[in-house]
């Protein structure tokens, strides 16, 4: 018997088989008009309501299979009735979004009479690595679908039975609407080398978008030869500028932290100007107290309220997700950039000043994804932004930064429209 | 003695030094007005003129150095006095061009009343690696200086007293405008491992622009683990439909393949409907023979025209880059996209039709970065597309794709402008 045993190439195998269905896939999908990728959103959204049984006893078989796992973990991988009606929502949601193909994102004349259209497109094959969380997997298969480009999938291990039962949903709409079955492809190897693989797939897969903790997210960025669209970790700041309105700046940062600590937008740092912090810094620190925050300060902020723990260096460049405020007193407008600049991942940043001039030199300063004058760090949300639907926040310096939702989920090519034309 | 001697080691040092200084100035040049930009492109132009006799002279030793390189070669890397005007006047040109920083790309207002700016940012620290050709160097370090990202320049090898030279010019620029001298460097070791810790330089070079060869361009893209800004080959198609004007093709396919056949733009094979071969493939063959192009015909071409030399498959996804030209016969629309889907570079390919329609069909199911109607694929250019400077074609998915100006270089971020808003 010639046994070939090496998990690698098994995995490499499998992902490029995978990966070449899905190519075909992509030159069907990206010409698909508009009602064909909704019809298989609204099939595939009424078959998880109709399987919900199925995938409810698949996620009781993930869970049994991993009995020892945190509480945070087990509530991420946990599916009941209200969760997969979200699920389907979701999937309705995108649906009733409009086409982000074909759209026609700029068009020009030039003085020989050609047109030139930039005309939004599908990536191509989008591999998806994410966690045990099984609404990440519907998530971005119906994003991936609307915005044209096939993708594979691979969630974490432990959520491997509700994976399954939800991709035969999504299988169901694609097969009613007439789409190639390939478009969402769960990976066919469950072998931690199959990541390794997916990674590797250059001119295979067009984009990897990782989608977890920071480990994962972090081995992605390393190891890829694949284009990543990186949604490194949040370490946003609220920057109480001279000029900040106590009352705003109470309740905007009340809200920046405290709102959902877990979620990337969440504020970990206060900046505070020397010249307001004796009088605004207690005040902050007891709104956030009450709420259950606890504090990481430096000197000069103990110095003003001496009950707050010190921060080390490094609390500073932590991305906490978690009800801990680190303080920090700056002198002014690029005190408080250098500060981000050291310690800041490029994600979400606020300054509360009723000071136009301030607020520009600070919103100009910044390198980040986002910058809010007078609002809080959590707007950093497709959502909010109006896009519907997202599929992460990017934080690269390439191609899409901040939410990112079907538009950015598209490339452009140009479209140049002659007649007769040559060039000199 | 403690004498290291390990190049890689070496070179990662000098690397890191230069992208560190290049980091700091980036800051600077983010938020430096058009006015000095411009000022320093201008001073280095005039500085190129003043030490005209300095570059030529530098030039002449580096060709003196290198004493058997193929004509072609010498061509690139020789430099003369118009060729020392060209470059100055690159830089006045770039400085002409709007200022493409701070452009407000997007906006629109929430119902909460958030206004949101999608704001173009600069890129940061670009890294350009590309072959002896030293005016590759003045256009980059003039475009990257404009797009607000500091550069570092590693030319070839061959070119690195011309490289010196020119790059003298442009600190002179740069310190006369006031700005860091860091903004443009050109890589302070020589070692082929500078390459290496470029492409491995995460986190200090945001991205690697390759310009040069296909033998360059392969290895940057393969060890490159910073994005890379792709400039693939162009294996480009031009596509005669059944519905083509005679006398449109005849001129458009004559310019397409001959007006220049070394530049990326260049038509390197010929489809063509079996319902208007008969006719047309002996009119295009003697039109192109008359101008010195030789063919590589598949056998459905060579019943038609039976002088015509025999293509290998391989052939057809050679970018020849010269007088040849592949030709093949297709079947109507999907056929011409099946067979660029097989062979091309999704570079730029062209249609020549009066069929609307089958245009449209065909546009459509491209993937290629440029796509044209009736017009010489040879438009495929930053100057053509009126971006007024590029700094190369771009092949990959993300990002941007077709010719690289300005804005193209470009990455963007979100200023959120609220009045106290809280997310519920």
């Amino acid at each position: 018997m010639n046994a070939i045993v090496d998990p690698a190439a098994i995995a490499r195998a499998a992902l490029e088989e995978a990966a070449r269905a899905a190519r075909a896939a992509a030159t069907i999908l990206a010409r698909a008009p508009r009602p064909t990728k909704d019809a298989a959103l609204l099939a595939a959204a009424a078959s998880l309501r109709a399987r919900q049984d199925e995938i409810l006893a698949a996620n009781e078989a993930d869970r049994a299979g991993a009995p020892d796992l945190s509480p945070a973990f087990k509530d991420r991988l946990t599916l009941n009735p209200a969760r997969v009606e979200a699920m389907a929502r979701g999937l309705e949601e995108v649906a009733a979004l409009p086409d982000p193909v074909g759209r026609v994102i700029a068009e020009w004349t030039r003085p020989n009479g050609l047109v030139i259209r930039r005309v939004a497109q599908p990536i191509g094959v989008v591999g998806m690595i994410y966690e045990s969380r099984p609404n990440v997997g519907a998530d971005a298969a119906a994003i991936c679908l609307k915005a044209g480009s096939p993708v594979i999938l691979r969630g974490g291990k432990e959520s491997l039975n509700s994976a399954a039962a939800i991709h035969a949903c999504i299988v169901e709409g694609l097969r009613e609407a007439g789409l190639p079955e390939a478009c969402v492809q769960v990976a066919p190897n469950t072998d931690r080398a199959f990541v390794g693989a997916m990674l590797a797939a250059a001119g295979l897969i067009d984009l990897i978008i990782p989608r977890g903790g920071k480990g994962l997210v972090t081995r992605v960025m390393q190891e890829a030869r694949v284009p990543v669209l990186a949604h490194a970790e949040g370490v946003n700041h609220t920057y109480v500028h001279a000029a900040a309105d106590p009352a705003m700046t109470r309740s905007v940062l009340a809200n920046a932290k405290m709102r959902r600590t877990g979620v990337c937008g969440a504020t970990e740092t206060l900046l505070i100007d020397r010249a307001v912090a004796p009088s605004l810094l207690p005040l902050l620190v007891g709104d956030l107290r009450a709420l259950g925050c606890d504090f990481r300060a430096d000197a000069a902020a103990r110095a003003i309220v001496p009950e707050l723990p010190p921060a080390a260096d490094s609390d500073f460049s932590t991305e906490w997700l978690d009800a801990i405020l680190n303080v920090a007193v700056v002198d002014g407008v690029e005190s408080a950039l250098e500060h981000i600049r050291l310690h800041g991942s490029e994600h979400t940043e606020a300054i509360i000043t009723e000071d136009a001039a301030a607020a520009q030199e600070f919103l100009d300063g910044l390198a980040s994804a986002v910058g809010l004058w007078n609002a809080s760090t959590q707007f950093c949300d497709g959502g909010e932004f109006g896009f519907g639907a997202e599929i992460g926040i990017a934080t690269g310096r390439l191609h899409a930064r901040g939410p990112v939702g079907l538009e950015q989920l598209c490339t452009w090519r140009y479209h140049v429209i002659g007649t007769g034309q040559v060039r000199p």
